[in-house]
C-alpha cells in the first residue's frame, strides 16, 4: 500500500477500505506515514467526508493505536461523560459525584483546556495537592472503594489521536465532523466505560456553531458508540453564553461547591439534574428529578466530591478557600433592561488572557484568575447593578474594561436561555 | 502571519494576497512553513483553485526563492523551450540547434526523466563525455560563441519548486493546473530567456489527459509569461503515441541525428519545422517552412548540434555510434491492417522497465536500452512486417513480449495522427 494512492482515492471521492484505514493509522502512529501525507488526507476528508463505515474503522484503528483501559474489575455499569468543550463548563465537577452518589461508578479521564475553552483537569489541579496522574491499578481501586475518580488522560491512550489532533490544529482541518467524532469516541472507547453521555456544545463558544452541525456530530458519535456496544446518548447544549456564573479554574471549583451546597443558580442546577437523570438512565438506574436534586442540594454529591478530592491527595481546607487573586474589579450595568447576550467566546478569550486559559499548550495557568457573573442572559438589571467581578493578578487596563463592558449586552427584550437543546439517542 | 490561517482561507475559497503568498513560499523555502502545512494547502488548492493573480504571485515568489540567470550579456532575443513531458520526446535535441542555426541564441536548461517520461539531459548524457554541468559564465560564453547550449538545471534555481514538487508527488497534489503552471513558468522565468515556447503534451502519455485541461494549462502559462514580459506561445501536441520512432536515450539521440540528416519520418520532420517557425517568430525572425526544412535536412542544424556536443566535452565519434544493447528483439505484425494505436504510456513504462527510464529518482539508467518503431499510427502493415525493435541488456521474457504485442493495436481504419493540435498565444 502507498499513502499517496490512498490520499488520491479519498481526494477523488472514493471510500477507503477497512484495511486501508488501519494501514494509514498504524503507519501514522508508527511513523512510516509522515505528517505531510496525513495532513493532505485530512484536507481531502474535509472536502469529501467519510462514510459511517469509514468513520467507525478510523475510530477503532485509533483505539487500537494505544492502551485500552479494562474496567471490568469494577462492579456495575461504568459511566463516562464527555463535553466537546465550553466556557465556564464545570459540569463534570458536579455531575460525576452526583451520579456516583447513586452508586453508579464513574471512572473518568479528562483533558486540559486550550484557547477559550477550559479543561476539567486544570480545574481539579487548582485544588492544592490534587493528583491527576494515577496508575491504572490505583484508578480502578479508588472507583471500587468510593465509586468515583477523575484523572488526566494517560499518554498511552489513543496515540494516533494525539498526533492527529496536533496536526489538524495547525493545518485547518479541525472542523471535520467524522474526524472530531473519531477523535472523541476513540478516547471514550479506549477509556473503557460501558455507557457514555456526550455533551455536544453549540454556539459561539463551541466548536459547533450551528444546531445542524451539532446534530450531525451527535448522531455520528451516538451511532459509533452503539456500533461498538457502548450505550451512548448525546445532549446538544447551549454555549452561546458561559455555563453558570464562573469562568476560571479556582472560581469554577467554588461555583461547583456552591451548587453542591444548594446555593447555585436554579438554571444550572436544573441542567445538571437533567444530565444526571440521563447518565443514571444509561446505567439502568431510573431516578426522578426530585430525588436527584435532593442528592445535589443536600450534600450527597458534595460528600462524594470531597471523598474523591481526599482520595487523590487534595487538601479539603484549600478546596473551600476563596480565590487568592489580588485584584478584583467590579463591572456594573450601564443601563436598565435585561441581559440579552454574554458571548461565550469573547468572555472565554478574556479569561484566557487573564491567565485562566492557555493560548498555546505550553502556557502556564493562573488558577486564581477569571470572571464571576452576578447576572446572566434573561436577568433584569438596573443601571449600577453589579453584573460581574473580574479576578486578576494585575489591574485591568481601561481598554480591557471597555472591551468587557461592550460584551455585556443589555436590551429591552427578556430572552429565555435553554440549556439542553436536544437529546440524541 | 500564521500558515494555518492561510490554509483555512484557501480552504474556505478565499483569495490569498500577494504578501500572504510571498510569506508562504519564503517560509517554505526557509523551513519555517513545514511540509505538513504546505501539503494541506496544496490539497485545498486542488479543491478551490487559484486565481490568475494568485498564480502569478506564486510563480514570482518561487522565482525569488532561488538564483536567477541573467542572460543579458548575450546579444539578441534569447529563446527557450519547455515540454510538459512525453514519451520519445527528442524534440529539443533537434529544435534547439535548428533555431540556433538561424542565429537565434538558445540558452536552455533541461531536466531529467522520471517514470514513463524521458528527459533531455539524460539523452545528452548518453553521449560519452557530454558535460551537463556548467558554470553560469561558461554557459553564457558558449552561447555567445556558438549560439547554443543545453545544460542541466542548476540546483540553486527556484528552490521552492524543488521542495514543492517532491511534496506534491507524494501527497496526490500533482495534477493541479495553477501549481503545474507556476512550477514550469517559475523555472523558465528564472532561467532568463526572453521568449518561451511551451510544448503542452496531451494524451495518455502526458500529464494532461484531455485537450480541455491542456488548453487551460496553456492559457495559464502563456498569460503568466506575458504578465512578466516574456514572449510566450504554447502548442498543444499529441502524446497518445510516442514522438517519432525511438524511445530510450541513445536511441533517441540516433533518431535526432537521422532527422538532422534528412532521414527522419516526414511527420516528425514537419512537426519540428512547425515548432521552429513559431520559436523563430518569437525571436522576431520570420522564416518560411521551406527555409527551415532546408536547414534541418541539409546539415545546418546538425552542424550546430555537433558544435554544442564538442563545446560541452562530448565525443563526436561516440555520438554517431549505434546502440550497444546486447539483445535486439524484433516485433512483427500479427495481422494485416493499419496501426491504430501505440499507447505512449504503455510503451514509456515498457522502456522504463528496460532501463531507459527511472521508476524513482535514484534509479540508474541503461542509456543503450529502448524501443525503435518501424511503423507508427496510420501506417499500413501486413502480417509479418517488422513493427519495432526492442533494445535491451537481457532477453525479453515471454510475458514482456506478449505485453508489447498486445499494445500494438492493428485495425481496419486508417487514423491520421495530428502532431500540433492547437497553438495558444
Amino acid at each position: 500500500m502507498r499513502a499517496v494512492d490512498l490520499i488520491q482515492k479519498k481526494r477523488d471521492g472514493l471510500e477507503l477500505s477497512t484495511e486501508e484505514i488501519q494501514w494509514l493509522i498504524e503507519g501514522y502512529t508508527d511513523g512510516y506515514v509522515p505528517d505531510y501525507q496525513m495532513s493532505a488526507l485530512a484536507m481531502a476528508i474535509y472536502f469529501k467526508g467519510m462514510t459511517m463505515r469509514e468513520t467507525r474503522d478510523m475510530t477503532m484503528a485509533m483505539v487500537a493505536s494505544g492502551q485500552q483501559i479494562d474496567l471490568s474489575a469494577i462492579a456495575g455499569v461504568k459511566t463516562d461523560k464527555h463535553s466537546t468543550g465550553g466556557v465556564g463548563d464545570k459540569v463534570t465537577l458536579i455531575l460525576a459525584p452526583l451520579v456516583a452518589s447513586f452508586g453508579v461508578p464513574v471512572a473518568k479521564m479528562s483533558g486540559r483546556g486550550l484557547g477559550h475553552t477550559g479543561g476539567t483537569i486544570d480545574k481539579l489541579e487548582s485544588i492544592k495537592g490534587y493528583q491527576i496522574e494515577r496508575s491504572q491499578e490505583d484508578f480502578i481501586k479508588q472507583v471500587q472503594e468510593i465509586g468515583l475518580s477523575v484523572i488526566g488522560q494517560s499518554d498511552n491512550l489513543v496515540k494516533a489521536d494525539k498526533l492527529l489532533y496536533a496536526l489538524r490544529d495547525v493545518t485547518a482541518t479541525v472542523d471535520i465532523i467524522p474526524l472530531i467524532a473519531s477523535s472523541v469516541m476513540s478516547k471514550k472507547i479506549a477509556a473503557g466505560a460501558d455507557s457514555i453521555l456526550l455533551d455536544v456544545t453549540v454556539g459561539d463558544g463551541a466548536f459547533m456553531k450551528t444546531i445542524e452541525e451539532a446534530e450531525e456530530l451527535s448522531r455520528t458519535m451516538v451511532d459509533l458508540g452503539k456500533e461498538v456496544g457502548r450505550k451512548t446518548v448525546a445532549v446538544i447544549t447551549d454555549m452561546s453564553q458561559p455555563v453558570g456564573r464562573a469562568i476560571g479554574n479556582r472560581l469554577e471549583v467554588l461555583e461547583a461547591l456552591e451548587i453542591m451546597q444548594g446555593k447555585g443558580r436554579a438554571d444550572v442546577t436544573e441542567f445538571i439534574c437533567d444530565l444526571a437523570q440521563i447518565m443514571l438512565g444509561l446505567a439502568g438506574v431510573e431516578k426522578s428529578l426530585e430525588e436527584i436534586e435532593d442528592h445535589l442540594v443536600n450534600g450527597r454529591a458534595l460528600e462524594k466530591f470531597e471523598a474523591m478530592v481526599q482520595a487523590q491527595g487534595g487538601d479539603l481546607e484549600d478546596l473551600h478557600r476563596p480565590s487568592a487573586a489580588p485584584v478584583v474589579t467590579s463591572i456594573y450595568a450601564e443601563e436598565d433592561g435585561f441581559i440579552t447576550e454574554l458571548p461565550a467566546l469573547e468572555f472565554g478569550l478574556f479569561a484566557m488572557k487573564l491567565g485562566a486559559g492557555r493560548a498555546v499548550k505550553t502556557d502556564p495557568l493562573d488558577y486564581e484568575a477569571g470572571i464571576v457573573f452576578e447576572k446572566k442572559v434573561g436577568d433584569a438589571v438596573k443601571t449600577g447593578d453589579l453584573v460581574a467581578k473580574i479576578y486578576s493578578n494585575e489591574k485591568i487596563s481601561q481598554n480591557g474594561l471597555t472591551e468587557f463592558q461592550k460584551n455585556v449586552k443589555i436590551g429591552g427584550v427578556q430572552m429565555k436561555p435553554k440549556e439542553i437543546i436536544k437529546i440524541i439517542s
